[in-house]
């Protein structure tokens, strides 16, 4: 947490038990909603709502949506009827969506009942549209404008109807419902002549989503095309929403959290660390840790069955772990970077033979230096100076050779497997680290028992 | 890459060996820079010249800003003087240092040469501060307002000026230089009279950087308070830049691909992947790869130092993959889960207790649960199916409770060791799972060989 939070919250703790309300207001008016929204996550509940009605109406607003869902949920339930529909008078159709989503079934209740008619149909509408989907995430609230308005017509709409708009940057030029163009007020204000009209100031080539588009992808292109909003259209082309910068960035937070989480063998979580439970945690990491600890079977059952050359040549079992952890460590350099590519959308599954040959040729040069290095290393510090019992020159080949051609197999493992999850319609995430890992030990592991077997003669 | 480009780049080379240049120039004109520069990237660099001619001079100059850097200097090369002077007049201020400082020396001086001498000036200014600052993403060019000037001045300096800037929806009021305020083109806009002046609607309450401050909290900062554009400033609280939320998002891109990197074992790298060629490759990934390979020898030396017990129970052998495994996931989630929240601002070194407190008793859970699974699975596969020789139930829950404590072990190293980095100064990404799993692989078979020579006597 920002030290400037902590150093407030305590002097408004101090202030809040010696009653001093118009010196903790004097105080929070001069700050902005997210570091109220700071400040007030380490107030104990029940003050809120005397530290809430302190702050001006539309600040109380604005930081209300910045704050976390429990603490939101716990200050709707200190609040009166009136209180909460002067917030949600405030709030823009979008953020009331998303607390919505977060709150239990009676609080919803209370909400829907205070909400303003039209905000409460708008809200049932986007609650329909499937969780993550462009739909989700947009605002029904944008300047609407017509092809044969003059620029003079949109500045004195836009004035009129501008200040419950989430953004009046872009405004949508429709007829008929159809999205034709749209019109940034930079253009409007740099129009020659306020005579114009909108088509013939207007951009017709447009970039749109749907309601069904994924958030990650609106995100994505938003950041492509450098938009600060982009219009969703339904299946017939007719204008929905919109989905603003500042949703894209928390969206791509998002989705970058839930692709680390994935990609380290957890199920993704909504919460932040220090909110989640030892319980949530737990239930977000065993299911791959039990999958992964069982399907470890397999390496264990490799070893059985070649229990008796490791009998024959105990020495061999010291270089496992190194073996395995170099085959992971390039398993998943090759991984991490195909499913990064991919969601970047570098990558698809028809570039998969240029990226095989890509690896293939990183892994041999790869494989062959660490080859040296493994060889060296086992001669100079095993052979010769700790002079370990069975460290042979032909033991150091096997291990050196096994090694460059687990190298090799990681990293086709590494690579393919993104894509082709990416192909079936898995998330590629899933083929990060701990998954591959445990598919090049077992390749590792046959590789060198198979050279073993094969030079050593046992 | 996306059909939608393959498609047009194959009409266009075909096109182009037609040489339907009017029809090219058709096609084109409906394209966005994005998917232009998209298109080009898959052109040979002596058709490009030609192609780029064919664009209208401000289309040409955004298309050029999106392409990749090698392009651009083949660009560059192949066009005259005055052509590059006037894509140079189209740009703004921060594309143009961007793509001076991945050209070489020659390409460079060429630019400059051409530039207008503002620009020039302004381009030699951006280029001193260091990598990754603020300063050197930000861009000169913003609208410039007073406090004592009415709204309706404001309105006609934008008017006047606002053609070269990169944003105008939030001006910036400057008393000699300091900077004292920001307004929206909004509340320019919804102010109720024209006659108003900046100072009594402007926004006094800064959100700033300083020319020095770290990209990647710039990029978080703009996305915590919802910002378009956020003023940067020098020491002396001298406004010298904006930041814009499309540089903001591509610094957010730019960092998570980078921490996604690091956190794989590889040290990062500004090419795309398939603009990487495999020497690239390996450069990237071999340090870290000969490294813990090198590091693995200590992993070594443990199990040779217990020859004697694994000769006397072959069987232990079989179960070192496993509990390696199941270390270095369980690390690994820890240690991604705290690097994210390092890095979303939500944790830093002071929150260390908290997190050991809340992972200890998650490693509690996971392990109980894992060393059940462990004990029926080794029982059942292992004992009762395949009745490997030397398994018995004391083995089994030798097995088993060193699982567990590996868990422990491996949860605490995984936690402590980002927040350690993050207080000694070190990207806390690095303590991601290569690096964990080597400490942990070294942890987890001293507790396997301790406890197994306690339980079973060797």
């Amino acid at each position: 947490m920002a030290e400037h939070s902590v150093t407030v919250e305590n002097t408004l703790s101090t202030l809040l038990s010696d009653k001093k309300y118009t010196t903790i207001r004097d105080i929070l008016v001069t700050m902005n909603p997210a570091d109220i929204a700071a400040v007030f996550s380490g107030v104990p509940t029940e003050k809120l709502p005397l530290l809430f009605r302190l702050l001006p109406k539309e600040l109380a607003a604005e930081s209300f949506v910045e704050m976390e869902s429990d603490q939101q949920e716990a200050l709707i339930r200190g609040i009166s009827d009136s209180e909460l529909r002067q917030v949600l008078d405030e709030l823009y159709v979008d953020d009331a969506v998303d607390i919505v989503e977060e709150m239990p079934a009676n609080v919803v209740q209370r909400i829907l009942a205070q909400a303003a008619p039209e905000m409460r149909k708008e809200i049932n509408e986007i609650l329909q549209y499937p969780e993550n989907s462009a739909g989700s995430v947009m605002t029904t609230e944008y300047v609407k404008l017509t092809p044969d308005m003059t620029v003079g017509d949109a500045i004195l709409r836009i004035r009129r109807t501008g200040v419950d708009k989430e953004t009046i940057y872009t405004c949508y030029v429709l007829n008929n419902r159809l999205l034709v163009g749209t019109v940034s007020v930079k253009s409007l204000l740099l129009a020659p002549s306020d005579l114009q009209t909108i088509d013939s100031i207007m951009e017709s080539n447009l970039i749109t989503v749907t309601t069904h588009t994924d958030q990650e992808e609106v995100a994505q292109m938003m950041s492509k095309y450098n938009l600060l909003a982009i219009p969703v259209v339904d299946g017939d082309n007719r204008m929905v929403g919109i989905v603003t910068f500042d949703d894209a960035m928390d969206v791509m937070e998002d989705e970058v959290t839930e692709d680390m989480e994935i990609m380290a063998g957890m199920t993704p979580s909504d919460k932040t660390y220090l909110r989640s439970s030892p319980i949530d945690l737990f239930k977000h990491r065993i299911p791959w840790l039990a999958l992964l600890m069982v399907s470890a079977t397999f390496t264990g059952l490799i070893i059985t069955h070649f229990e008796d050359q490791l009998k024959a040549v105990v020495c061999l079992t010291a270089f496992i772990p190194m073996l395995m952890d170099t085959g992971g460590n390039s398993g998943s350099q090759s991984s991490v970077t195909v499913i990064r590519a991919i969601s970047l959308n570098e990558l698809d599954f028809g570039d998969l033979g240029r990226v095989l040959w890509k690896e293939i040729r990183t892994a041999l040069i790869c494989g062959a230096v660490l080859a040296v290095l493994c060889f060296g290393k086992v001669m100079l510090v095993d052979h010769l100076m700790l002079q370990t019992e069975g460290v042979t020159v032909t033991v150091a080949a096997v291990v050196a050779m096994t090694l460059s051609l687990t190298v090799l197999c990681a990293k086709i493992v590494g690579c393919t497997l993104p894509l082709l999850a990416k192909k079936l319609g898995f998330d590629p995430a899933v083929m990060a680290s701990p998954f591959i890992t445990t598919i090049v030990d077992a390749l590792s592991l046959m590789v060198y028992f198979g050279i073993a077997t094969a030079i050593l003669h046992i």
